[in-house]
């Protein structure tokens, strides 16, 4: 198999695909994203590069982020951290709070709004800003030191966060949240604001690929058990409320975000990410979640 | 009938039942009333005022208030409030996030907290401070210029509103509430810690049972008609949760508040106000709601 | 006031409604019922009947037969009824299964689907077959003989019951019936068929509005406290998910059924009943609901 | 590695489990199975096969027969089955009504009651009767002429199967089961009633590992995107509400049932089943899931 040539042919297919979903119209700052614009990026576990598109170009990784915080957060806590938040798929959209309010304030996974929340607030104890913990994390997974989020997204976003506040006041008022609303909504969405490009992240990755350890750097991230722990909580949780049809036409681990990226990662062999604006109905992009399912597609790579 | 030998039998019957409630606690400020206190005033349209318990001392109105800020809006905006919020029972408890986020942001009705928020916001149109406007508006209601809120209790319930904060960001998050979350929040808090006595809230009433006429001092607060509706609202949804359950046992319209206050009224013949800090499970004075049932029973009265 | 006349002058106003509202399509039978038809009828208690339209022609009463039946039960039982069922708004439209998960079987109140299903649960232990006893306690009641119910449109809804079907095998999973499930459906799709006029509905509501006592013939149906509770129970349960409109704009305790039948009571004074087959969105007739609307304008009648 | 050795492993270390599950006890006749005993066997592609614990006795397969009967539907009508069900998580327990009524009668996938039941149906419409098709498909994937179902368990089950009796009336008050409830439920617990052993369904899971071809026989049971997409399926959907959990700690595609077994494959390997009828909370094998959790962390083996 010849992974530029496949790479490639998925940019041509799914050219037609650009002009139908729909920018993430709720923060001002992300609408004025072009809507065609599509990349796609591969690292293999040796190192090598594969890439179509503009795929150095960065755009806001938004919930992506929610991986590796949630990745940071093990680091520290490990099995501790299921005390705060579940580690089951919603079956409700990312930012509901119907769930929340039942399970009384402990949200089913780390991948959705309100567990993320619960991630920034347990990465508050230890770090000062949070965002900066998590820039500094994604710089050294790369090994590209001129990450960093954007303002403009964050100052955006924070205008705009009405729900993701009252998911926050709710976990605190079942004794959830252990930081000031406000310290732990402003470092969220300055997470989300991170800026990468589809080779940085197809690159950051690699680590889930190769059970925990970054194969560039050798740095051990997370214990071969871990790894695979995390992946799993992907495949089942990375795509909000559509992540059975995505293991179903897919079949790898990956998590998407509203600015139009998905990672994802093949275990052994490779790192992936692609992007494209304009998003499906679920929330994931409708080129990008198309190019993955070509990709495994053409290349047989499942992990079923 | 002799009223005041009802009231003193009444009294003397709830006794027992004082040790029995649970004093609110989530309000820290609140959570230090003494439990074992007891007061009922009726206030009768042609002027009467009967009385048993500390029937002059002041208490945190809490959710009553709601009554009385919806009247208001109501004068202003009439059936146009009902853009914005139903007239339905909610059959959830009156801090519940799930039916909002099913219906989009608009309460069931304006008597539980997330209606409560709406009306708040819709006097903030209007009012600045709204919770001056609310005072001024009880004062002349009862008259008694003595009257003010506890800005103590407002201090406490400002510092424990993440569940009031998670309802306002919610609304706001479907685009029903104009003004900022905390101006509304600050507002709401100092509305429901007006502090009143059972006399001057038994008097207040009086309004509604006297089809919308202030009977003391002949202010029109609302046509007849609208005084009706108003009091069909109290009867639907006035008590939480328990509404169906208080109809079914006293029959009277009424208003409830977590500080132990219930104010109710005889069309065309009352007003009246129970207190007793200690709430039962739906959240409702567990003396107060025993002593107005007594009240019906021995005095014949009910609306049905 | 000249009642007559008022009834009159409701007929001519409501007749623009008459084309607007959906017959109930989901009981084949009931489909067929011609639209624009109008009845209404007045019984007071002195034994006066007032009528318009063809208020002396029988149509199938559906959920209105679930208020006869809960008295009926109610007259057996007393207050041990609410060890099986709630007395509380449902908030949710009046076939829903959510609740009753979440509540474990236990019906919100009689006055819905699933509390109604329990009800007669409850006379099966006594009758046999329970709508012979439904249909005789109506003869007496209205003093009319050959009333009955209509063996067509029960099989029509027999054939077309899966929800109700759902309704009492959720019920039973949670052990709260104790007859077997066709049993309870046949004779519950026996009692909702029964068929009678408006003059007869009006006649045989008159001893709720006459402190439990049948005027006509003076038997104690309930004691006086027990009628005032059915009354309060239907203002807040009666007319399905719209009871607090229907308490806020007629004011009066009424039960509704989807055959376009609305009887109601005026306490002290009166009883009555509309009929429409149009029904409105909330599955009350809409020309009924305006009559009474009207009526109450009128005659300055309310609880309130 | 040692399979055999690792098995007899296994056998000891979930020994001290065995006492502290609970068995089924809504189906009579499953609650009379004795609690303390294990069995596991794993079928390797090239056939030999390794047990421990009573792996020939058989068991009642319960849930399990969801995975093969959605397989059987899948054979005749693909994509088209997506039409009628979902194939995302629920997030809600295994028997659950309140999704099914908020979408309108469309179960989230094939593996939950409401799926299942929606998957008989489908067969109805090409067997009669389904039961003997799903023995015979059993059979044929097992080489093993003598599997049944147990008339016993199936009677036990009809007499107690209100809660699906409610599912699929629900579903087909919502127009979306074409079969009388009555042949649908009786098909559906004929086939929860199948019972096999251990050895049976380690065997009958192989195509699944080995892209859709039972590798004993060479028939082509799917084609192989088909078998990994439903391997996805068993991933997110398999195991009840546990199902991010199981991913999280096993990794390995699976569905269980209440009779106390699990069906799992190691893509490419083996098909593996563990049966021990202790449950946990969640529905799922005690012993059999710490089985699986261990196989997975001795050998190495995992998706991820």
């Amino acid at each position: 198999m010849d992974l530029q040539a496949t790479l490639d042919r998925i940019s041509r297919e799914v050219r037609p695909l650009l002009s139908e979903g729909q920018v993430a119209a709720y923060i001002p700052e992300l609408a004025k994203v072009p809507r065609e614009q599509f990349a796609m990026a591969v690292t293999t576990l040796d190192g090598q590069v594969y890439r179509t598109g503009c795929a150095d170009q960065p755009f806001s990784i938004q919930s992506i982020s929610k991986l590796f915080a949630v990745t940071r957060a093990f680091q520290l806590h490990g099995d501790d951290l299921w005390k705060r938040m579940g580690r089951e798929p919603s079956g409700t959209p990312f930012n509901s709070l119907v769930q929340l309010e039942y399970e009384r304030g402990k949200p089913r996974n780390p991948l959705i709004n309100a567990g993320a929340l619960v991630v920034t607030d347990i990465l508050c104890g230890s770090f000062d800003p949070v965002e900066a913990e998590v820039v500094a994390f994604m710089r050294r997974l790369c090994g590209n030191e001129s990450i960093s989020y954007d303002v403009d997204v964050a100052q955006s976003e924070l205008a705009t966060a009405a729900r993701n506040r009252a998911l926050a006041n709710l976990i605190k008022s079942f004794g959830n949240l252990d930081h000031p609303t406000e310290t732990v909504i402003r470092a969220y969405v300055r997470q989300c604001a991170i800026a990468m490009s589809a080779v940085d992240l197809s690159r950051a990755i690699c680590f889930l690929a190769h059970r925990g350890t970054q194969p560039f750097t050798g740095e051990v991230i997370l214990d071969g058990s871990s790894a695979r722990r995390l992946s799993a909580l992907m495949l089942t949780c990375g795509t909000y409320d559509a992540a059975g049809d995505f293991a179903y036409r897919v079949g790898l681990p990956a998590k998407s975000g509203v600015g139009g990226g998905i990672v994802a990662h093949v275990p052994g062999e490779m790192g992936i990410c692609v992007w494209s604006p304009g998003l499906s109905e679920s929330g994931n992009s409708l080129a990008g979640w198309r190019a993955l399912e070509l990709f495994t597609t053409y290349t047989s790579r499942s992990i079923f």
